[in-house]
């Protein structure tokens, strides 16, 4: 009743005071899209997810008003490849963004996302959309891969991620480095558009420079449509924040960082309110990954999921999911039904008006229907791989693992071969701990049956990671 | 802004249509209370403390509209002591109701609350409130330790836990008699007032019944203060629940249980909506100890925190805590302030305008100014309590386990001595992983002083739990 009434009120202002399109014309205009991204966030790590002593009331606020997804996935458990899927809506398999040996671009990395791929802002510039990118990028940090030549009108960020470019002369060595992170350790390059604007970047008030170049971004491009991508660099180590944001939270430094991150979510829809441009933007948030465990209270929490980023139990890739778009999404939801973030790129895909491409395999799914409450995901399966290996298949509630890799402790260094395969049942059991594949067969066979349609679809061209950087002439 | 509008039209439409007292009688009639109390539900049960498979939209509206609490805790790792505490503000070891031997009374015990302790019933009763009471009881089933002898009005349920009063010629020897209950399996009578009406009880439309029981109460005495206390029997094992909740949760029969409880905890909100009740009636909804880990997929789950029912990590005895109290608790507040279930009876007890009895310890605090958001909890430590030891002291962020004790696996026979204490900063470590004792050796010397102060004031009677039934003359 309150947003109701609220946008009754400034519809009525609107239409009072100030030269608009027709309303005609505003409801054929097609709806704005943020997607906000943390890195390495966990599971468990936001209030409304059930952290106990991580505040993040804009981030409650936003489920509050919006749709809570407590099923929903990266297509990767670490960073680049879950970022190419986003962008994509495909497998990173399907475009050579993963790889056995590196499991991540690096600084000397001379790979990056193909020219062939069509990202998620080139299609919706093709809509005529005005496209931004503020935040962390790691898709390719030569010339040809940055945002800009991805269908980015504007970008503003790190080309890959903040532990990356390290000072070896003045960095502690191991791990150290991150339990006390000064400035001076690092030498990350601060871009904007195609240059180097600042390195090393001063990290401790990243958090805040991307959100408020989103802002204005928004502002400056409120009259047309807008793709605004916010892929922050925070919560990976090593953990930085603006001063205003020292010591606010319970949970120490890295729970000041997530606080960071909501203040940011909370200035981008009090933007979006402010321009009223709410009722007619849809809002994602999510993160890349799983928390990152082996950096002990530097890292997030799972919650009670298993593991953390860099596998493929549920803890590294099911993601603390939100998206707010009043007046369209009902207020208050927790949807269980199945997600994944290449959802996110047929989703807005399909709102824009645009033409999926029908020439290469699309992973997306397009959740219209369940944002609106319309109906249930068309996501059937959910496919969990590490680097070049399916690893598990999610089938409605029943995940399967054909091999299991710990990413943390002693079951790390050791891929086993599952067969039969494990078989868990997530609804009954999130946290993977009850193997039940002696009584369901016929369970395995259907996944095994998804597997070999997979499989039978699958060209993987060489990996992108692989690649060196090229030499000088 | 909705809620405003709501009450003002509700207070519109009562002015009119009915005789009302005056509006400042209305005003001095002090508040209604309502106490939801589950049984073994974990600190991770319910989607707004993060469950991804478990749905409780009615007790995330609670919290929506009122103030969810992420530190609050019972008084004991499992049932008697923990309602002992609940109803006289007091820890069991001062009253009797805990012990070494027996860690709570059986269908075999003679023993009980004393008869000199104050229930928080008896304070209220005295204030001119009608009492009720509507579910498992737990504090003696011999005649003069009844609810009805401890100042309730009314009472229906249970004396003691459902599991108990097995009948040993029909139910399977083991656990298996928990995986598939079966009501002929149990015996546990089923009581109103001081009469027993049902044995067994039908426990598969028990929470149903204690729900409609409650309402009823409440529709009967809507004129006059009132105070209904509903412990439900779920989410103890064995598990049942009313043919309406079959299968209706993703996270199978625990789900259902605990999807039925939301349920319970909606037809009450909803009664006192209906009533016009709501604005003057502060629900609590707490649960007695953590979730009962031995019983796998029977028992819930404690989210990030570590172990459950039965021990003194925090799995048992954070409790997932929702205050309720429309137009006083600000809507959507999520605390991190310390509580206990014994501030239950000194909240109340204040808001009721009681004398909080002074000739004897009340270990209870006042949280009004926290249900206001007018201030910070007056309660400064938590003791942990397992039987008659005192395990572990919370001091602010920080616990100090003088002693170690798991509730599940080979930890679970062995108590062990810590010297010096282990020490856990609880806002930075939820899950009690990193011990930090080396560092911080003044703050286990504040620690030790108040376990030297709390032992000094300490005057523990013997215990009810081991008093043998009487033998008939």
């Amino acid at each position: 009743m309150t947003r109701t009434i609220h946008y009754h009120l400034t519809y009525t202002f609107l239409t009072i005071a100030l030269p608009l399109p027709s309303r005609a014309a505003e409801e054929s205009r097609p709806p704005n899209f943020v997607v906000i991204y943390a890195d390495d966030l966990g599971y468990g790590d936001l209030s409304c997810f059930g952290h106990p002593t991580i505040r993040t009331p804009h981030l409650d606020r936003m489920a509050a008003e919006g749709m809570r997804f407590t099923q929903f996935y990266s297509a990767a458990c670490v960073c680049t490849p879950s970022r190419a899927a986003l962008m994509t809506g495909r497998l990173p398999i399907r475009n050579g963004m993963c790889s056995e040996k590196r499991r991540v671009l690096f600084p000397d990395s001379g790979g990056g996302i193909p020219a062939d791929e069509i990202t998620l802002a080139e299609l919706l510039k093709e809509q005529g959309y005005t496209t931004g990118c503020f935040g962390k990028w790691h898709l390719g940090h030569l010339p040809q891969f940055l945002p800009t030549k991805n269908g980015f009108d504007a970008y503003f960020g790190i080309p890959y991620s903040n532990d990356m470019d390290r000072l070896n002369d003045v960095a502690p060595k191991g791990r150290e480095a991150f339990w006390n992170p000064k400035v001076e350790y690092w030498n990350v390059p601060l871009m904007r558009d195609e240059e180097i604007i600042e390195r090393p970047a001063d990290q401790t008030t990243i958090t805040r420079r991307y959100t408020e170049e989103a802002v204005k971004f928004i502002q400056a491009h409120k009259d047309q449509p807008f793709f605004v991508y916010l892929p922050h660099s925070m919560v990976h180590i090593p953990l930085f924040r603006s001063p205003e944001f020292e010591g606010v939270s319970q949970r120490g430094l890295y729970g000041d960082c997530v606080e960071e991150v909501d203040w940011s979510v909370g200035q981008v829809l009090e933007t979006l309110r402010e321009e009223a441009l709410a009722e007619n933007t849809l809002v994602w948030f999510s993160s890349d990954n799983g928390p990152w465990l082996i950096f002990d209270l530097h890292g997030g929490s799972a919650g009670v999921l298993r593991d953390g980023k860099g596998c493929t139990w549920e803890g590294g890739m099911r993601e603390p999911t939100i998206a707010w778009w009043p007046e369209t999404i009902p207020a208050g939801e927790v949807s269980l039904e199945l997600g994944s973030t290449m959802d996110v790129f047929c989703t807005c895909a399909a709102l824009a008006g645009a033409k999926i491409p029908d020439d290469r395999v699309i992973d997306g799914v397009d959740l219209t229907p369940v944002l609106t409450g319309e109906g249930p995901s068309p996501r059937e399966h959910v496919l969990y791989y590490r680097g070049t290996q399916l690893m598990a298949i999610r089938w409605g509630p029943w995940k399967a693992h054909y091999y299991t890799q710990d990413a943390y402790g002693a079951g790390a260094r050791l891929r086993m071969g599952q067969d039969p395969p494990l078989l868990f049942h997530l609804g009954h059991d999130p946290a993977e701990k009850y193997n039940v594949n002696a009584d369901h067969p016929d369970v395995l066979e259907t996944i095994d049956a998804i597997a070999e349609a997979h499989r039978k679809n699958l060209d993987a061209p060489p990996s992108q990671l692989e690649i060196p950087l090229p030499t000088d002439p």
